[in-house]
């Protein structure tokens, strides 16, 4: 506890209810207290430390406003929600942000009254609280009932489409709701698109002095008639900040652009706000992302996610790696590839960092193309680039394909045009948890005619396999890999294409084989060298493939065994599935075989280690070896206790 | 032939260089001509009309102004393809679109190089003309290089969330790209949302005289500095079209509105565009769906689609139908359940026809909501209406739901809420093709924690999965069916609640049991017939539950035959291999169970009779019947031809 910061304000607070006792100037002190224990709690914790503290004024503001949980207050992708979450009774646990059986790093229904809707993916929060707001006005939620429906969005968020769909439906609804427009221009990377420089321009002709005085009547919200000064103030809005008109043509008020470290100015445009909006309404609040923290202020990616750190310095305590991680060798192989082959393009989606294509876009700028939080676009811009002689590929962390899938279908696999697909965040992923596992994508991208679909089991077959999607020019193919660093292996000087379809042995052995597709073969050797001690040795084979699949491999396995046992880093549908239906096709089961799939288990797995995760989905080393000895039926005592 | 009509000029046009031997004049003759053509085509194969009839002058002045193919043209959606067909290589085979092995009813890659990219979804055209310009840049197609792109998209296909992130993007790249928005005012219904109202208050405040003297100049496009005259006729551009500040917003320059059945105001448009433009450009065109055919204008929805109809009536030469479609039987049953439950609420992405939200809204228009083509909105709202205590009913084409699949996953099934998805054209639809196959629902839907997946056997069964999806109150469900009508089983009077995971048996017998999920069920019945005269009757049941699987009735069928077939209307992931898992996991494949799991096969089905697909597929009752046997081992005549 010495480590803490001093909180005398913030100590008065367990729930947003308890702020409605507080004069503005004491919301102003807890502002600043909720500062210092967000970033005292994520020192120990880790975690998204930028974002929050771009959103500690208006997260007290909007409480302090409005009446949480009944208002519904919508956090858009929720890395911003940690002060939110101090505010709303939460405090005590805040230390557990993250961790195994702790607070999600997320807004999470199960978790809170106070979070009405989680989040993690961008850009759902408008959706999202449209969907309340018509809720409240069809009577949705008699108990208690529906009052004001707010969601929190960043600039960011704003290039994905489904922002856009939201705000065109709800422009033509017209029913009451506040979306905050909180424009850090910073989301993870920095902004790219048309609107962010449109915003830009919005608050370069707009200094905040001017919208001030304007604001306080909040004029553009008064009915009409106007009163005579309010007229000349709505005016003085209208012209210093060059319209907003887009907002407007899409059917939206528009206020703007506001200080949103201005505690001040956000309680009485907010109060406006509350006793006068009556359709949709849209306030632009500037922001300053890692605001308030200098080593964040002062950082590339102003504090957007860190390990543990020490307050003073800043300095994140990082455990040292062994092995480079698996996007470090993704990026690296492809630059390797792109240096010999001139059509080769990288696409992604507002993950530079996080796919590594920030390296690439260092060395080819011309070839390398950030278009936003718009999976649906990147995709299917990647099949024109395809179609276009190019030999596009188009990185994006397996949960967020699926925001491209239809494009995937049908621009891509129905076309049979070559785009490659390196799929990062392979599998159960740590501390994001659910909502960031990748998990279904074996099963929707190996069921689509003509796709290639492969898994690297180490980093060395990463680097094999971008050469083998590079070579791969006659329809899409897919390469996953999972989150994290390798294991260490020996590396290849350079990439070579593998043979498409042909899986690889590992160890010869009998009665059981293992046939692993992706990064479960450590722990598939690992369990191989408890069962040597009991004298099993399993045959271990490296599928490579799940689409197409080596019948050779599998049907001989199968033959030459009492039992096959198939394991994947994803949900049933997928490479077992695949397996399944050709060993039923084949006739193998008319017979018998001791067959089993290994999937991931039928639940959504909070966030913990990925180790731990992988012990939760029982797919680690002790639980392959028991599916070994239960298959075979050889006794244990694990077994017994099940 | 008799009927065909008189195209002196058309005649003279194979490919779109022989256009380049006529004078305007000859063009509005060809325009004319071209117009005769497709009312003439289509009235013998039925088909989208309304769409071509309305981009007649559009289509000759694309293909006259510009170098097609090597100047890249891109169809939207591509419903309006027709007239494009004619005049690019393909009139002598015109009036075999959309039969089997005829013309496809949209563009294809692998039909023309005068489509460069095929379409059949909404609002892919700007990412893909992105692509191909980026690529041309880039020297992406050194053989014969790449001219302009353009992409012609629709007002309604606007309302999509990728057509805003490519326009975002495209605005963000600068490069030279022209985006032609076919204003109509129609897409396939009404339009709804913010943009189309937006997109009127545009051309109401715009008289096309105005613009007419404007355009002769094009002066938007003229580099500084400007002429004086030309800078006096771009300030009445400015001025006299408001704006199109929205698009200018994004980065575009806009041109318009311009009256898209003025022959002579879209060439000079054009050729001013493609001798002048720099960066990325929209041409804004108002035009008429049905333009010039008096049945088409004056119908509701503008001869969207047709059967075969007669050329001077416009009546259309409909078979007449036994049974009530399920589309129809679905809607009636909502509204007969939304009469009970006020909190039953409907929402569709632009199709309330298709849906049969349309006889919906009619009876609770407050109560159902149409969000334009924006279906990952669809879906995020949806869960926002649960969250807030109503009982949605989000319903969509299974093709259509990838578009919201993430949305599915993530704002749906983590949070385990209770959206209802009626998923219509599940299976194989006919004429529209693979583009529009429901293929991977089941695949994708079923592998998600928390989801109860349905399907019809019958239109009876569809009754009672509405009337079980609305009691399923603690978690996400879907039930598909298939597209046209039912089979002409007796109607319950209510819906009734299925319990949940539990399936029927049709028919008890021995050897081989034959488990049916979805619409199958009829061909497993008429093969079972087949069998009886060779004295083997199938044990036959309906499954009804993908998920959760009737665990018991599946085990039973597997200990008292010797043989379990699963049949689907979806892809391998789905049903069948969830049963697979399930047999393996509790081991009865160790000694032995003769399983088969039918499924579509591992390609796109082009367009035909649904009918004839489900031969291509080989899942029709003579498949049925082949497969049984085979895996008895009965051997006979058509097993041993193969």
């Amino acid at each position: 506890m010495s480590d803490r910061p001093e909180t005398p304000t913030l100590d008065r607070v367990t729930v947003p209810a308890d702020m409605k006792r507080l004069s503005d100037a004491e919301l102003k002190r807890l502002a600043d207290e909720l500062r210092a224990e967000t970033i005292s709690a994520v020192s120990t914790t880790g975690g998204h430390l930028g974002a929050g503290l771009g959103v500690i004024e208006l997260t007290v503001a909007l409480h302090a406003v409005f009446d949480t949980p009944k208002d519904r207050l919508i956090w858009d992708v929720s890395h911003q929600c940690y002060p939110h979450k101090i505010l709303t009774g939460r405090r005590d646990r805040i230390r557990t942000l993250r961790q195994k059986d702790g607070l999600s790093g997320f807004t999470k229904r199960s978790e809170s009254p106070f979070d009405p809707f989680g989040a993690a993916h961008s850009s759902t929060s408008i959706s999202a609280a449209l969907g309340f707001a018509v809720a409240r006005d069809l009577g949705g939620a008699p108990e208690h009932g529906i009052g004001d429906c707010i969601a929190v969005i960043g600039d960011g968020a704003m290039s994905a489409g489904m922002a856009y769909e939201a705000m065109n439906n709800a422009g033509h609804l017209g029913k009451r709701l506040i979306v905050i427009l909180n424009d850090n221009e910073m989301s993870i990377a920095p902004p790219v698109g048309a609107m962010s420089s449109y915003l830009s321009r919005l608050y370069a002709g707009a200094p905040f002095q001017e919208f001030k005085a304007a604001a306080k009547g909040a004029v553009s919200l008064l009915p009409e008639p106007f009163q005579q000064g309010a007229k000349r103030a709505k005016d003085i809005l209208k012209h210093s900040v060059m319209g907003g008109t887009l907002f407007e043509e899409l059917g939206f008020s528009y206020v703007g652009p506001v200080d949103g470290h201005d505690l001040d100015q956000l309680l009485t445009l907010l109060r406006t706000v509350k006793s006068r909006a009556t359709g949709p309404i849209l306030i632009h609040a500037i922001t300053q992302k890692g605001k308030g923290y200098a080593p964040a202020e002062d950082s590339a990616d102003r504090g957007h996610a860190r390990a543990k750190f020490d307050v003073v310095t800043g300095e994140q305590k990082k455990a040292p790696s062994n092995a480079p991680s698996y996007t470090k060798i993704f990026a690296n192989s492809l630059m390797a590839e792109a240096a010999q082959d001139d059509k080769i393009v990288a696409v992604t989606a507002a993950m530079p960092d996080g796919t590594g294509l920030d390296l690439f876009a260092e060395r080819y700028p011309s070839r390398c193309f950030d278009v936003g939080i718009a999976e649906q676009h990147a995709v299917t811009f990647s099949a024109g680039l395809a179609a276009g002689g190019m030999k596009p590929f188009c990185a994006l962390y397996s949960t967020f394909l699926q925001r491209g899938y239809d494009q995937v279908v049908h621009d891509v696999a129905i076309q049979r045009l070559p785009v490659r697909f390196p799929i990062d965040r392979a599998g159960l992923v740590g501390a994001d948890g659910a909502t960031h596992a990748g998990s279904f994508d074996i099963a929707y991208l190996a069921n689509l005619p003509g796709f290639v679909v492969m898994a690297a089991a180490d980093e060395a077959e990463l680097v094999h396999m971008v050469a083998t999607a590079r070579a791969i020019d006659d329809g899409p193919s897919a390469f996953r890999f999972p989150r994290g660093e390798g294991v260490g292996v020996e590396m290849p000087e350079t990439g070579v294409p593998l043979e498409i379809g042909k899986g690889r042995m590992i160890q010869e052995g009998s009665r059981v084989a293992i046939l692993s597709f992706g990064a479960r073969l450590q722990e598939v050797q690992l369990a191989s060298e408890k069962l040597s001690q009991r004298g099993i040795t399993p045959t271990i084979a490296d599928a490579r493939f799940a689409k197409p699949l080596d019948r050779d491999l599998i049907l001989r396995l199968a033959a030459e065994h009492e039992a096959l046992i198939t394991i994947e880093e994803g949900a049933i549908g997928g490479f077992g599935s695949h397996v399944a239906q050709l060993l039923a096709d084949e006739g193998v089961f008319d017979h018998g075989l001791k067959f089993r799939s290994m999937v991931l288990p039928d639940i959504f797995i909070d966030q913990s280690s990925p180790t731990d995760m992988y012990e939760t989905a029982r797919l680690s080393a002790p639980h392959i070896e028991a599916k070994v000895l239960e298959v075979l039926g050889v006794e244990t005592l694990a077994a017994r206790r099940g």
